[in-house]
């Protein structure tokens, strides 16, 4: 067993499978990209072909961000689907995968800009490199560039699939400036919110690959709710990291949320639990972003009083086994890619145990 | 002869067909609009309906904009380019049309973004009023919206003319970024700036209109270089009316350009015919953005001394005339649609010479 699942062992609510438990997951998605490596050569190559532009800055701007070190889960995702799914040659999913990378890259040099964020994957991010402006712009460009790869690929199903997300996305973000500041967040706008700013790119990630492959529906739908609970899984885990991480190891900044006022479940969780001082110190942090020296430290100590961070990751668990269990419903597949399969498992416990 | 033509005959260089020259072109969009009156109704519900969400704030901003008195020029070019090719019930060109008013809409919340622009149409900008965060966010959701509409035609054609004009624009957008401020841009510089920040999606939306309606080759090549020109005249004086033109008829900022350092062709025109203290003016006021009052003033004085409010309706004229060219190009037309033939030539002097 080790250390990192141990680690999420202490908040006693673990449920995955045992076979999952017997693995080291420190480098699921590590050994996932090795299983599709020929075909995440080709993603990255068509990512890098379709970032070329006259206007310099956009092949300096998205190369920047794009090369800075993501793990590209997403893109991956919609490979390892297409494989389990039948898709030997690879050839079909590969403009879809780096399409998912696109759409992902866009949401991110957007979300700096309206987050104000100086830090993106431990560097600069790009907006306080070139400006708002350049990643508002560069953003739109990736947008479009996801777009016309789609199309070329002449999939309407792929096409629904991903427009859908997007507009889901734009609409979750927008739910999210309206949710910020508000401590009368309940649990479900909380979860709505992170279905839409990240379950729904990870579900359609899995699903594009599955409509790729020409998979039965009941196949496609499998793997839509795999990446669907994945997603809520890791983003539940990136709101808990954002008040528990080592800040080195996270690449992002520790605090960015509490400095933002974003009203995420480690702070809904000591909120509610808090005492009517508490609850003073979160209005005027979280509600009015009237913050002092010392107030993070201050959450931080409150969400642990509270096990909120183990409230978190127990809620990331309960979508990593719904991952799981929609994994194990796929039909019996063929030899080839059960280590596809075994490594997508792997890829759950990874998720909820990274950074801790 | 109306009195808006005799103004641009002041220039010298008119050069429209004498039919034209005997229409009142004043009303020619509110002309082209009425002929395509049913459709323009199911375009404008359909608009509607594709902007309401559960997230309030994104029908509020996205009607504020949409709802404030635009000419839905754009879509009315697609209607008409339609019809023109014979589809005489609008069916297939709805969703389209609302897609490029759509597309048109998010360029705008996101230009106004990266402008610092407080005026739209006369009114408050949605940045001003909503803050740019929201308008980044709402601009991408109806670009996700755009591309839903269309998937849901389930014509590939139309989906691939779009999602190319989407990257052009975005593409040349952040070119803009690049050339502003920049005296040394030279002419074709900027004519490639504005083919791509507005040309391009007139283009397209002509293009998309005949591609609806399984135009042949030809017929869809007219009406894509009719829109292209059409929309090179429009944006050249465009760029003269922030220069030039009453600012209550205009609805927007008069001086914007001038504010922002951007170097459009009036500036150019007079920068290249300045004497050396005239050149340094320019240097400080566009390069440097190191503005006093009054700048704005001499800025007007100096486009008037050297003739380049004219140069620039003068190479507007030069385009206007290609799209005359490129709509008499067309086959002979059926009897039902010669009124719409006449109206899309108007359309061309109305944008010429609109606003002087």
């Amino acid at each position: 067993m080790t250390a990192q699942v141990s680690r999420v062992q202490d908040f006693g609510t673990l449920d995955v499978t045992k076979s999952v438990r017997s693995r080291d997951v420190s480098g699921a998605v590590e050994r996932l990209t090795a299983l599709v490596e020929s075909d995440m050569d080709r993603v990255n190559q068509t990512i890098i072909a379709n970032m070329q532009s006259d206007v310099t800055l956009i092949p300096q701007l998205a190369g920047y961000l794009i090369a800075s070190g993501g793990k590209r889960l997403r893109p991956l995702l919609t490979l390892a689907s297409a494989r389990l799914c039948g898709l030997t040659q690879g050839d079909e999913a590969i403009n879809l995968a780096a399409s998912v990378e696109f759409i992902h890259t866009a949401t991110l040099l957007h979300d700096d800009v309206v987050d104000d964020s100086s830090l993106r994957r431990g560097a600069a991010s790009a907006n306080a490199v070139w400006g708002n402006k350049a990643s508002v712009l560069v953003g739109d460009f990736l947008y479009s560039r996801a777009f016309q790869l789609m199309v070329a690929d002449r999939n309407l199903a792929t096409l629904k699939t991903l427009a859908d997300a997007s507009a889901v996305i734009a609409s979750g973000e927008v739910a999210q400036l309206t949710t910020a500041n508000d401590l009368g967040t309940n649990h479900q706008d909380y979860l709505d919110v992170i279905e839409a700013k990240t379950a729904a790119l990870f579900a359609a990630a899995c699903q594009v690959g599955a409509e790729a492959a020409r998979a039965p529906e009941a196949e496609i739908e499998a793997l839509r709710t795999y990446g669907h609970n994945l997603g809520m899984a890791f983003q539940l885990i990136d709101d808990a990291l954002d008040y528990s991480a080592d800040q080195e190891k996270l690449g992002k900044s520790v605090g960015d949320d509490f400095a933002e006022g974003k009203v995420t479940l480690p702070v809904l969780l000591a909120y509610e639990q808090g005492d009517a001082d508490e609850q003073d110190f979160w209005r005027r942090s979280i509600e009015r972003l009237d913050q002092n020296d010392g107030d993070l430290d201050r959450a931080k100590a409150l969400i642990a009083r509270h096990d909120a961070i183990a409230g978190t990751v127990a809620a990331a668990e309960r979508y990593g086994a719904r991952a799981t269990a929609a994994l194990a419903s796929l039909p019996p597949l063929s030899d080839g890619v059960q280590d596809i399969r075994e490594a997508l498992e792997d890829v759950i416990t990874f998720c909820v145990v990274r950074g801790h």
